[in-house]
Formats: structure tokens, C-alpha cells, sequence
């Protein structure tokens, strides 16, 4: 795309125009874009989730490209409707944009939200557009339970098992590949760049939440803080201690070559082993933005296929465990929107 | 409220327990606030809608308290549900907010947010919050119609009535009277007090939505950026020309108090009165933010008791005629978001 129109040149008319041909239109959708409203079909029970991407703070356009973030936006917010157990119906989508955007960031954004929307079997159904400093993408998610109950944070209890469908800690190691400049590197493949893939376009399995509702599964959320700080919202909310099994040898494996790369390309190359192993324990216990699903099930066997056992229940103080150290519940690492990364004391 | 605290200081859950006792539970709300997503009962068809309001672009936190802001995103999103013809059932809200905004803010935003959510017997069921540069609250409303049918803009016939619920221009004069300084001045009172609150808080009669439906409405929605742009909208999505039935004295007059107050204070003092009518004309015919609802029936007699009948429906070219002037769709004055206040010629 070689537009250099800006969103200010095209309009609030012009800007739609362009991003309406690139919506589908996929489940149950009564009324689309461009009236007040978006007209949905619901069966029973309506999932609501929201969350706004904001620049230079959620995401970067030197490290993101505009259909990125619009991939990211869709799927963070599906997958907070997959947690719930429920399926996704369709979502909604407020931009705000300086008026010297590029009037293709929009058209881009569309196209990848409009592609995630496809991998859930859903659609944009409406949306905003204002003028605002920076980018900000508001994106609100509906789903639907057909037949099955919401699966809230706070139905575990003690000899339940503790199981995840999805990766761990692989979008943290692709943030801090970007933030070492691996995203412009010419000839950057291989594992590093699908970490920073990760980063970019997570993958959330949308089908592992209601396979997790059908099989009683009694608390779940999605990994978007840190599974230590996410599981210790379950262990909260449920007021139960939770036991990850460490050390998550195949998600260690799994970042390693970003370590690697970091530490062959960075001021710390030649650094003992030993930093580069914590870099990636950090990674895997407090790194969230692959939006895996942590569910608690009643026992081993009700576990669907989607999820592997990382842990247990047990009875005690609201907190969690990890391979030696006991985090109390509120301390734990993860991110907080106002006070940045690892606020409350870095345990891991 | 005196706290000097600020949301950076407070962190993401310091604000999240400020806000949540301040949220009424009202509708048919399953699951509220402070799981991964929010569940509600719907019964049948679900509308959505969604709206950004950005710091300095929507709101100005020397003219409006977070109370007024919270009224404001909560009414303009609620009565876009109105404008489908929908009984509104809950919103939710993301909010991004610099680290150094005082915490008492998001609390006063909470507070505004339940208020109006109270007047439509609904309340904030979900939420986010982010790091942002400037303050910016992303609100999506939902609905259902209970039994009725989505009312497009699509619909009008020619032979219809044009009818109105609600007011015009006030919350336009009350915006020049924030500009000039009215909103600071100890003994502003009566008239021009009133209609700046009509600016900070509008109350759009969401009941008046309901109403329309069920007596047959053929095309509607909320006059959100001006009457002549938004009746252009029907008009257009319609294939039909709109007569409206000038002058709106009664509007006229509501509004006079303000160009009174201007004229008298401003370096225009002792203009001659014709300008000062213009103004009310300019506020009449294309300011938006009364949030009344706009609305075609079949004919005189079908028109419910909140509506007051404006204008007619005739074949034609797409187009708005008024006062003698004739606009086609898509140049008709009013509001656009990126091109700033009456982009495109202002005919009025």
C-alpha cells in the first residue's frame, strides 16, 4: 500500500468507506456496520468482554504492523469470551486515530481483525471512529453458551488439577527480541522470529474454552498477566492454594533461542548460562500475552485433549506455588496497566 | 474528595476497588464486574453500540467534572440502543487514563457511568483499564428488544412524518457558552446554566425509543451530530428527500439566552441581532449533542406522546430541505471526527 492520505484528508466518511469492503460477515449477525447499532442473535446467556491497545503503551508501530495489532485486539478479547466457556458471536471495535495517521493503519487494522474474527467463525459487527493523540483500539467481544454455564474464576477447589491449553511466556521473549531490534534484522527466522511472531499475532485456541465448559471444568481465565499472577487470581477468587508444577521444561526449550540470541547479540554476550536460564523462568512464570487458557478440571481424566496438567489444588492460604517458592496471592509477578512490569515484587 | 492519590499511585486493582462499590447492579445482569468477561440474559436479539470519548477532542476536564463524563458516555451510548428501538440491558467500559490522573477521577467517571445507567434502569456490568496519554472512555451499550424489531434508517417512505423527541441545539450553545467561559463564572444560573448542563449532561429520553417501535416507527436514530447531517442519514440510507419544518421556534428561543449572554459579553457586544439569530439558526440545525431521537412514522396520528412532529418525507434526490434551503446528503453541515466541525460546507 503506497497511500499517503491521512485520516484527517480522507474524513470520518472516507476512512469507513475504505475499511467496510473488508469486513465479512460470519455468525449470527442480524445487522452489520453503519446504522446507531449491530443487531446479533443470542441464544440465552450473552458474554461481554473489553479491552483497549493503546500506543507506545500495548503495542508499538515500528515493532507492529496496523493489521498486527488488529489480529492482537480481536484475539485478546475472544479469548477472554473463551474463557468464560462460551463461543465467540462477533465483536466491536472504537478507534481512535491522530488526524496525520496514514489512512491505510485503519484498513490494515480492519484486515486483521476482520482475519482473527475468521479464525473464531465471527465477525466486526460495528464500530467508531474519533480523534485522539495516539492510536487506541477499544475492542468489545460477545459470545454466546449454547447450552453450557459461564466457567468463573472462582469454582476451584482442593484435589482439582490445574491444566493449560496453549504456550507460555513465548510473546514475552518476542517483546524483549523486539525491543532488542530482532524485528528489523534481515534474516531473522527461524524460532526467533516466530517468538516475535507470537508477539505480533498471538493464537489463542478459541475451541479449547468450550471444550473446557463441556468437560465441568470449574474455574478458568486466559494467561494475559503472567500465569503466576493469573493463576493466583484463580487461587483468590476460589480462596485455594495452587501448585504449578515446575519448571515447564518444554516451555523453557521453547524460548531458549531467544535467550540465546540475546545474549549473542547484546552487551551480556558471554554472560554465564545460568542469567540466561532465569531470563527465561522469567519468561514462562510471569509473560502473558500468549493468551493460553488455565483451567482448573475435577480430576486428570476430565481434562480435555486441548490441555496438559501444569498443576494442582490445594487447600490453604490463597496463593501459589512454583517450583520451591510460595507466592502469596496480590504480590505476585505479572503486569500492572499503571505501575508496568512486575509490580508488587518480582518473586520469579 | 480530597485525595491527592493518582491512579499510578493507586495501581490497576487499587483503582479497580475504588470503583466497584460505586456500581449498581441493575437489569438482567448474571455475572458482573471482575471475572474475565460479563454475563447478561437476553432475550432474543441483541443490539450493540459502541463510542470513544477522547480528552480535549469529546470532553475538556476544566468544563466537565469525571461525573459529567461518566453521564456523557454512558447517555450517548444508551441512546443509540434507544435509536434501534431497543430496551437497553447494561454497558461496559474501558477507560485509559494517564499514571499521574488523580484517582479520584476513574471514581467520579464510576459514579456518572451508574447514574445514567440508573435513569435507563441498567448498570456497567464490565470493564478495562489502561495507561493512555490522555483521558479516553470507550463505552460499549447493549439491548434487546423484547418482543419488537430493530428500527433502521432505512425505512422512510415518502408520505411520512418526521418527528422528534428531545431537544436541539442546546448542548451546541452550551459548548460556546463552556468556550467563552461561562462554565467558570460564579452566578451563571437560569437559562445559560442550563444549557451548559444540557452540554456536560445530556438526558436522552430512552424510553421514547421503545415507544417509537411499537407505534410503527419506519426509520430512526439519535441526532448525535447534528439534525440536518443526521436526518441526511436517513435520507440517504432511505433513497428519500427530507422536508423539515422550519424555523423550530420553540427551539429557537430555548437556545436565545446564550447568544443573549454571548453578545453581551463577548468583544461582538452590540452586534446587531440578525448575527446573533444565526447563531441560534447554526446551533438549531446542526448541533448534536442533545442526544434527542429522530424518528419517521407512517403519519400524524401514529406519532407517540414524546415526539412532536418536524417535518415530511417526499420522493426525490437524497436530501434535506429547510428554511428554503436545499442540502444534498454528504455535504450537510455538522460534526466529523476527523475533519473537525462542519467539514464539507456549512449550508446553514
Amino acid at each position: 500500500m503506497t497511500s499517503t492520505r491521512t485520516c484527517a484528508d480522507e474524513g470520518e466518511d472516507g476512512v469507513l468507506h475504505r475499511i467496510m469492503p473488508l469486513l465479512g460477515r460470519r455468525g449470527p449477525v442480524v445487522i452489520g456496520p453503519g446504522d446507531d447499532a449491530a443487531v446479533l442473535d443470542v441464544a440465552g446467556k450473552l458474554v461481554v468482554t473489553t479491552d483497549m491497545l493503546v500506543e507506545d503503551e500495548d503495542f508499538r508501530t515500528d515493532w507492529s504492523t496496523a493489521r498486527d495489532v488488529g489480529v492482537k485486539a480481536a484475539a485478546q478479547n475472544l479469548a477472554d469470551v473463551a474463557a468464560m466457556g462460551a463461543e465467540p458471536i462477533g465483536l466491536v471495535v472504537a478507534l481512535g486515530a491522530p488526524g496525520d495517521t496514514p489512512a491505510d493503519w485503519p484498513e490494515g487494522l480492519a484486515e486483521g481483525l476482520d482475519a482473527e474474527c475468521a479464525r473464531a467463525g465471527v465477525s466486526v459487527v460495528g464500530g467508531d471512529l474519533s480523534a485522539a493523540p495516539r492510536l487506541t483500539v477499544s475492542v468489545t467481544a460477545f459470545g454466546q453458551f449454547a447450552g453450557g454455564r459461564p466457567v468463573l474464576r472462582s469454582g476451584a477447589g482442593p484435589g482439582e488439577v490445574v491444566a493449560l491449553a496453549g504456550t507460555l511466556g513465548r510473546a514475552a521473549a518476542g517483546l524483549d527480541l523486539l525491543a532488542a531490534g530482532f524485528g528489523d534484522r534481515a534474516g531473522t527466522h527461524g524460532p526467533v522470529a516466530e517468538l516475535i511472531g507470537v508477539q505480533r499475532r498471538p493464537t489463542p485456541c478459541y475451541e479449547a474454552g468450550r471444550a473446557a465448559a463441556r468437560a465441568g471444568a470449574t474455574a478458568m481465565l486466559d494467561v494475559s498477566d503472567g500465569l503466576v499472577r493469573d493463576a493466583g487470581r484463580i487461587a483468590q477468587a476460589s480462596g485455594v492454594r495452587i501448585d504449578l508444577d515446575g519448571p515447564f521444561e518444554s516451555d523453557l526449550d521453547a524460548v531458549r533461542p531467544a535467550a540465546e540470541a540475546l545474549d549473542a547479540s547484546g552487551p551480556a554476550a558471554g554472560a554465564d548460562g545460568d542469567r540466561s536460564f532465569d531470563t527465561c523462568v522469567r519468561w514462562v512464570l510471569t509473560g502473558g500475552e500468549d493468551h493460553g487458557l488455565l483451567a482448573v478440571f475435577p480430576d486428570e481424566k476430565s481434562v480435555p485433549e486441548q490441555f496438559r496438567v501444569i498443576g494442582s489444588v490445594v487447600a490453604g492460604d490463597p496463593g501459589v506455588t512454583t517450583g520451591g517458592l510460595q507466592l502469596p496471592v496480590g504480590t505476585a509477578s505479572g503486569w500492572d496497566h499503571f505501575g508496568g512490569r512486575f509490580r508488587g515484587g518480582d518473586g520469579a
